[in-house]
């Protein structure tokens, strides 16, 4: 039985004025659909479905994806303590359990052959390894983290080494090469086996979730967690784990995947016009090209502009180059440093 | 004694959308400080001031403008129509009237020095002349009408000749030519000397005027004037009176005028600040250099451009480079052929 593990946690400011600390990324449309959870969920249909996510999100995880469990974390601390935390909950209705941990906030256009990775990594698992979903890279992305695959390990391919960010030169030569796929922070695995490599490689972490395992279910359960989630070390599961451990595997798939890292993404993934705009709302767009234009109540207008980021909501406005989509960090650097302005954040 | 005469009937759209038809140019606060109209009277201190207006403005011009007569056009029918009638209106009051004519949006940063070319103006307006007051060129624009100057009349300037907008190489040659001042619109001029121009040049217009003086005061005024002002035609003054009559001179002078044409020209009446933009309201701007940013209720954040214009307002925003801002009439274009947006003209 695959059990799906959708990590809810995040609280990124990629999105403002989109997001904000109520509503991060993964609670928002940005697909023109409905929210990236809402979606991530929905191609998990089937398996039995986890979410976990922090204490102020979870009513309206509960509220938005109503099927699923909800595990909360007392506080953010990065993959790593997520993911056990995930692993104890699972374990204790089946102990046996494999699991498929995926982030909540990405897009996938092929769903049916991200299903058949799925499998296949599932399938992989079963023999012991951790299985990472890897996307085979359309162009050198400097955004994304990759994985050089090796040899066959039945269906899927071993671990050869996980890399950081690259250059554009290196990510160039990464992409000629074939032998690399980008990371996208998917991982298979049957709950024993991230136990035992808990137990190896983050040995604090392992025996705070252990302790905490013996609680779930009781009265004990909640203060205990308050106690024990604060000793594991905020690590990424990738850093933690999956750079160390020695039964890594990788499943390379094609299947229109996005992580929609920010307003330059969103054209990957939603209707683009015939003069390369995305729009939304009540929208003018005059002589422009390859511009997102994201209205809310507003009339929102744009003249002769290429490249643009125009985002209207209810009390904010932001525009910027879409290369330069990364700098609304700059936006709220400003916001988080000035009282008057804390409120939009 | 001068009668000051300020010409409020504009409905342009090159301001939209903070400018709208109830609330057009002159009734904008563009400078940072009143509305154009309002100071456009403040410079006229101590004068009889009669503002020309539209019938849909005239509450507001009278809400604004407390201490001036206001002169009703039953449409707008450009300029020579709109000077006759207030013409005819001062000339109830004081026959031999000197009239200074003045656009009510435009700025003039030295008003001292504006005030010494009316007065030089009205010396020369008593002497028989029609007087326009030029602006010494600063730059060789293409927006402007160029008003070639001839010899000395009194202390004003004969005019060889009235030309439209030039193109570029056209205004390069003015400039350095020195013959050349800018049109901007201001005329002053002994009363009878203008019915006689009217006479000579508009007859039309001048027998349309000359009937409707005998009703100025009487209950007739009314009807006589909805029957005759569209008999007048509809011409500028430039080109029925200025570009004929024999008797024009011209005061050149430099004031710090600027007619604010655009979103373009506000830098050059406004506060800019030290990275060279104007910004107005809650704005965050960040690596960005030239900008032109006018909030209203919102945070407006622009980040990482140069030279744009970001005009936010309760219901419509415009976002479009500050080179293009003629560029906004395609919006306007846009809401009058859509009868869903016409709400927002």
């Amino acid at each position: 039985m695959l059990h799906a593990v959708v990590m809810a946690g995040g609280s990124g400011t990629r999105f403002w004025p989109l997001s904000r600390q109520a509503r991060p990324k993964q609670f928002l449309p940005l697909t023109g659909g409905a929210p990236l959870l809402v979606e991530t969920v929905k191609r998990l249909k089937g398996m039995t479905t986890w979410v976990v996510c922090g204490k102020t999100h979870a009513p309206l995880v509960k509220k938005l994806v109503k099927s699923a469990k909800v595990v909360v974390e007392p506080q953010a601390r990065n993959t790593a303590p997520a993911i056990a935390l995930a692993t104890a909950h699972v374990m204790h209705v089946d102990p046996e359990a494999t699991l498929a941990v995926l982030p909540s906030d990405q897009h996938v256009a092929d769903v049916p052959a991200f299903r058949a990775a799925l499998e296949t990594a599932a399938q992989t698992a079963a023999e012991g390894y951790i299985v990472t979903l890897g996307v085979k890279p359309t162009r050198p992305d400097t955004g994304y983290g990759y994985i050089r695959v090796g040899a066959p390990v039945g269906a899927a391919l071993g671990v050869k080494q996980f890399v950081e960010k690259p250059d554009l030169p290196t990510a160039q030569g990464y992409l000629q090469s074939g032998e690399y796929v980008w990371n996208a922070g998917m991982f298979v695995f049957r709950a024993p086996v991230m136990m035992k490599a808990f137990e190896h490689h983050m040995p604090e972490l392992y025996a705070a979730v252990t302790e905490l395992r013996k609680t779930i279910g009781t009265r004990q359960y909640e203060s205990r967690l308050k106690k024990l989630f604060p000793q594991m070390p905020a690590t990424s599961i990738d850093y933690g784990v999956a750079e160390r451990a020695e039964n890594m595997a990788v499943v390379p798939g094609s299947f229109g995947w996005s992580d929609v890292g920010s307003f330059n993404a969103l054209p990957e993934v939603r209707h683009v016009d015939s003069q390369g705009n995305v729009t939304e709302g009540q929208v003018i767009t005059v002589d422009c090209q390859g511009c997102v234009v994201l209205g809310s109540k507003r009339l929102v207008s744009v003249v002769g502009m290429n490249d643009l980021v125009v985002v209207d909501t209810d009390d904010a406005l932001l525009v910027l180059p879409k290369a330069k989509s990364q700098d609304v960090r700059k936006v709220v650097e400003q916001l988080k440093g000035n009282k008057k302005l804390n409120r939009y954040l």
